[in-house]
């Protein structure tokens, strides 16, 4: 029945609310505990998650899901090892939460700042992956917030025995029961209902594949972060430094393709010189990569296949790279912001003027001079870790860390002050 | 025709678009000339303008509109001088955008920070004020954005003639033409439409009754910055030195009860002096407040009614009052964080230990001690300016200024770094 879900959906956003308020005055130490009490049960009861995660498996198969899929859904000894080292990583960072900022004097004499405090109720919205359960709840947790999960139906079991060793852990520490909540039906009808408890949810996060981010957005009465897809570019300057661009290009491409900040298109300057322009085009073929572009480009080798109009606005995810020649910066800057995915984007160039006006120009989450767009990440750029990349502009944009799923409210101190 | 309809919106989202992709690399200086200009022409043009606005002004009494809106909806030459102030105002103060924080240095060597950039296209959808054309507009702009504005049926001559002065000021200045855009029909499919337009439009802040900000939170696919209802609470605590607390209470009360930022809700706590509590009665009924309270407070004066379930929860916006008696600290916390919007609440209190906790427990965008909730506003926090009042948890909290239209990008300046 309907009317037993939403009563079910509604009362676990009451909960979250409840432990949420609670949340706001739990010393930061009782937090790291949590943290490191669930390390250590996830090691102590590796073997009983791997017969719940079996149960998944032997599901999945049945259901004929693919390799990939069966690889991302399986908690592998390294898998489990993951899970244990990020939540004794996140346990050691330092909590943003309490902190002063922007502090200012007014000429009446009240001391106003902004204080750092938890978001309140977070909603991981997630697809096959049973590991988010842990990472995302751990930086939930770490910044005070309440977490209620929603995982895939394929993931069910293996979801429900790493929530409720959370909820062990949470016990333990003193943290109120409900700070981890998860969804148990696997009902798709209960995401529905979750998205309109803007009453008691302050936070969506949405992690999977377009379909799911698609629908979260669409129906949901509550803020959404989303981490959408990477189409993600590198432009080679004319000018561009060879020692340095092939690699960048070869890491940003190669190195782990399936990610949202590998390139998918690669934009190669037409003074750009021919043997530099060969060299690339060389070296990608040579790493297995094949190639699609525009009538100009596809002439340097007989490799090269055509792209079409759609190859611009693909993510392949995997060895298969969009190549075009422009005519100048400004054509990169106009391709990159028409057909991007506003992600992360990277032009090689000795020029600082080049460099200044693609930072500039380019509207994208991360943008970069010299740099493999693969360095856009939570620990590459010293958060310590990540929920994942937003590509979202307000609120956080790029890598999210622990301090992102805070907010902050304006303190005012007075001594009897009126408003005249 | 919904499909000429759907083309009208759509073309006005891209060409917003294409206007805020061209304000990223426009100098401060050209935004600030176009609104001295703009204050200019609302200067010379005041007549016309009052033409334009008798036109809803005849159509308002027609209609049989309340005065209070009538009030609203017309360009004294009051109003004319405000928005002229404001425009002047916003044009002085600093542009936040191409500023640079939060920068460190990589083990690898990476300069990693983040550039602050305008969010990119805004869209306004407000109700009978027509100044809001202009404020909102302003302060949009001032932070490189592109605006889309959507008035209100009633005061559509009025917005039509504001706009396309601003129109002519942005073209003066030499501002992209479609920096300031208005929706010209007032066919309410159009709202409905330009919600769903999230490839072209960043950010939605809907202006206006509950019935507006419902329906735009939820038929939106693009982020919503709401700016709800206020109701605003004071805790006296036992300790209250009634010579601050007697002005702060009448002036959050009393001074422009018609605000988001007015008390709605006074908590007397139960070991206040019954001295102090008859004085705080006495002067609030003198300054012809009306009262409502649970029964143990209405003992203290006949002119005192009673208050139901529901008068905690209602926002008067005039000179009515809740007032309950509460049994401490924590049942005041939990009264406002059950019962309040979030918005504004103070305390009155000699303790330190109070304060603290009060400040830490009250989940609202401005939680104040000794000061009059009145104070809970941009000009007031040294922001010069306001587009509102955010009861929003997530990018922006409480007034919302102009770097509160704005947004960062991660900047990574390498020379060849790959991740390893």
């Amino acid at each position: 029945m309907n009317t037993d879900l939403n009563q079910m959906i509604d009362s676990i956003a009451l909960e979250g609310r409840k432990a949420a308020l609670e949340l706001q005055s739990i010393s930061a130490q009782k937090i790291t505990e949590a943290l490191q009490i669930m390390a250590k049960l996830l090691e102590n009861e590796a073997d009983n998650l791997k017969i719940e995660n079996r149960k998944d498996l032997d599901s999945a198969k049945e259901k004929g899901l693919s390799s990939a899929m069966i690889d991302r859904l399986t908690l592998s000894d390294k898998a489990i090892k993951a899970m244990i080292n990020g939540l004794n990583e996140v346990a050691q960072l330092k909590s943003p939460v309490g902190t002063h900022f922007d502090e200012r004097i007014r000429p009446n004499g009240t001391r106003i700042y902004k204080m750092r405090v938890p978001i309140g109720v977070v909603g991981i919205i997630y697809e096959s992956r049973p590991n988010v359960t842990i990472d995302a709840a751990a930086i939930c947790l770490k910044s005070h917030n309440a977490v209620i999960l929603r995982g895939g139906s394929e993931a069910i079991h293996s979801n429900m025995a790493l929530a409720s060793l959370f909820s062990k852990a949470i016990l333990q520490a003193g943290l109120p029961k409900n700070a981890v909540q998860i969804i148990s039906t696997t009902d798709r009808k209960a995401i529905e209902l979750l998205l309109t408890k803007n009453d008691y949810i302050d936070l969506i996060i949405p992690r999977g594949g377009e379909g799911l981010i698609r629908m979260v957005t669409e129906k949901s009465h509550i803020p959404v972060i989303k981490h959408y897809n990477g189409i993600c570019h590198i432009y080679v300057a004319a000018d561009a430094d060879m020692k340095k661009a092939v690699p960048v290009i070869i890491n940003s491409k190669v190195q782990r393709p399936g990610t949202c900040n590998a390139i998918e298109t690669l934009l190669l300057d037409v003074n750009l010189p021919q043997q530099s322009k060969l060299l690339i085009i060389e070296q990608l073929l040579d790493k297995g990569v094949t190639l699609f572009a525009d009538p100009q480009t596809t002439k340097l080798s007989a490799s090269i296949k055509e792209a079409t109009e759609e190859s611009w606005r693909t993510e392949y995810l995997d060895l298969r790279l969009s190549v075009r020649t422009v005519d100048g910066l400004q054509q990169a800057i106009d391709h990159i912001n028409t057909y991007g995915s506003h992600h992360t984007d990277s032009i090689l160039t000795e020029s600082k003027q080049n460099a200044e006006i693609f930072l500039k120009m380019v509207d994208s989450a991360s943008v970069m001079v010299n740099a493999s767009t693969r360095l856009a990440d939570g620990g590459e750029y010293g958060m310590g870790c990540e929920i994942g990349i937003s590509t979202e502009k307000l609120h956080a944009r790029g890598p999210m860390g622990v301090e992102d799923l805070t907010t902050y409210k304006w303190i005012v101190e007075g001594e009897g002050q009126i408003r005249t």
